[in-house]
């Protein structure tokens, strides 16, 4: 297969990466560095992409930023940090992914845990993750030419800890060759439209 | 309890009306008609209309709109649609109307069901029901002075069913009376961070 995984300089992208890489031929995309580029909030960055790889069996997705802020403080800019990268950012991949994935391709999207199990400064985090969640969902059933598409659903990293562990005291962190295995469950498999709550 | 029911004029929202003024001082709040008026997509509308009403015990949001268009042909403004209306706009009146609440006052938001149990066209909706329901479940546990926040998220209603019929075959509609039942059990109960969904 031909995989591309945007934000594969990342924690967990770079793992999805190394996962993959074993068994398939796989473009990594980051945000500054690398041959492959791509800002995910532009749509004509996310065009540009596509027109410059052409056709691929997978396109994986694993970045997104989202702001954390106290809920009592919380304004529309700060949701619209999550809204427009991490959640409209990767669902305009898919949309102006479609017509780059062979027939039978799929998309692994990015959510989180915080949806389910809420966290101080994560109220936008959450919406973020449930909008992904749902629109994996809802566009499973519709889509075409066989295409699949699943969201990866991981807690706290255990590599991320030293960042984000004060955040997350008493979650039981995962490795991310772990979620970077489920990555794979979602490429190489035949699944869709799951939601794969790593934690 | 003083109420404001946004949305008090549809379908939904007008059964919820009838259902908490049997018990309590409820003002109808709808976008076009009636005293008090609001455009949830607007930040200045919403601070105008909480300014007018002062403090309040519950704000219950039966209001949102989302665009249904096939997946194929789904655009980034097809999505924006729903992301402005029915998710910012409901959210905008959580994070306005925080101090219009009293203390141990409650928020009521509204979501759906297609983000559990999808339709065709319906992938913008179950992102926005989505992104609702992790919102509350997010907010929830953040929110100041005892206030609560849950969501109803209703399956199709009965009395809609000559309009959304052909797009819900085979799911069981319920009464919109069942449906503003749950909203007098969020706003009159002491549950917090809940999604009720009524099917």
């Amino acid at each position: 297969m031909k995989i591309i995984v945007i934000g594969g300089t990342g924690l967990i992208g770079s793992a999805v990466v190394k996962e993959l890489e074993a068994r398939h031929e796989v473009i990594s995309v980051g945000n500054k560095d690398g041959v492959y580029r791509v800002d995910i909030e532009q749509k004509e960055s996310i065009k540009a992409l596509y027109k410059k790889i052409g056709k691929v069996d997978a396109i994986v997705v694993a970045t997104g930023k989202v702001a954390f802020v106290n809920l009592a403080k919380m304004t529309t800019d700060d949701l619209m940090v999550g809204l427009s990268s991490k959640l409209m950012g990767q669902i305009n991949c898919v949309l102006l992914g479609l017509e780059c994935l062979n027939d039978y391709g799929s998309f692994t999207l990015t959510s989180g845990i915080l949806n389910h199990d809420p966290i101080a400064t994560g109220a936008s985090a959450a919406m973020v993750n449930g909008g992904i969640d749902g629109f994996v969902t809802g566009a499973a059933i519709e889509m075409p030419r066989g295409i699949r598409i699943n969201a990866v659903s991981p807690t706290v990293v255990k590599e991320a800890l030293d960042k984000y562990g004060p955040y997350f005291r008493g979650y039981e962190a995962v490795p991310v060759e772990r979620v970077a295995r489920t990555y794979s469950k979602s490429v190489e498999g035949l699944q869709t439209g799951k939601i794969y709550c790593v934690n």
